[in-house]
């Protein structure tokens, strides 16, 4: 069941068989279903979470009520608010998820400690929110600079096959677009193709 | 010379006398003048740049021309444009000089070795990296979701004393408001103190 977060682990770091068993001991699991909610905007951001299966999603609802979807996270994707996390205050964003989902997670003082004794962690972490940081960034900027037709390019450039697993109405709030414009969009495409 | 920078590494991490020369022999330092460019959008950003004295400013120009201040990067305070930085391809943001200043930097591949040689520094930026993301995600959605008014103080609060130092212009335009209209919040403040 850990092949999936090891190996994730082991792009950016070589973990000893001593540091993976205590690793382990502090990973905790579970499973949830569909439209689960993992944090509440206005709650603390307590988890670190892998997705090990299905798919999650990192969103924030305007003074309309409307959903703003700022990234999916499919298999093999860490989630959390990094703001709320790493200062444990009020989030921004709120966590769901859009299927039945797998998770591994570790616990904001259990990652403390677990950089104290397995310190290559430090690397690991510190590589992966600067590539969350980058991530963040191309999505602001992308929405600021980018036409809708380049961002749904991006989109299904960044996540293969999963435009089938989610609703429609998931994907035009991602891309800041009407569903209806994104279904012209997509038919256009099929036809191009 | 070098004390400004080694007590911003000392909030976080506990250096040896070696690790400390090893860093002093690989910090990069220079003096620019006002107005100078250390980044060029489109350029890839190749420096992780402290500013020693004076103040640096991120921003990114608009297809109209305009400019839009991201940041401003006083004394102690590291600047680098994450994306370009951490993939090291073209960089979206400027970063240009506000007032004479006094810069110690980590070339990409200097800093690489570093992470080797002085593990330690793994953890100072994933740290500095966390925060950095903190910071970014909060103007994004104090602009989204903020009157100006709170963003003002929120800004008088973020840097204390450097109203007085900067022109009324790149003020306006890291709080997205035209400069008249700041002088109308600065009169009310005035007034109202």
């Amino acid at each position: 069941m850990y092949e999936l977060i090891f190996a994730n682990f082991a792009m950016h770091i070589t973990l000893s068989m001593e540091e993976i068993e205590e690793i382990k001991l502090k990973l905790e699991y579970k499973i949830v279903k569909k439209n689960e909610l993992l944090l509440k905007s206005g709650e603390v951001c307590r988890n670190f979470y892998f997705v090990n299966q299905g798919c999650l999603r990192i969103f924030n609802t305007d003074e309309k009520g409307e959903e703003h979807n700022l990234l999916f996270l499919p298999e093999n994707w860490w989630a959390v608010d990094m703001t709320s996390f790493s200062e444990q205050k009020p989030a921004f964003y709120t966590i769901s998820s859009l299927e039945k989902t797998e998770l591994f997670y570790l616990n904001y003082n259990v990652l403390e400690e677990l950089y104290q004794t397995v310190p290559k962690l430090e690397r690991f972490f510190r590589i992966m929110i600067q590539n969350g940081f980058s991530l963040y960034q191309q999505r602001i900027i992308s929405n600021l600079s980018m036409p809708a037709e380049e961002r749904y390019q991006l989109f299904q450039n960044q996540y293969p096959k999963l435009e089938q697993r989610i609703a429609q109405k998931h994907i035009a709030s991602y891309l800041g677009i009407t569903p209806v414009f994104l279904s012209m969009m997509r038919k256009k495409y099929q036809r191009a193709r």
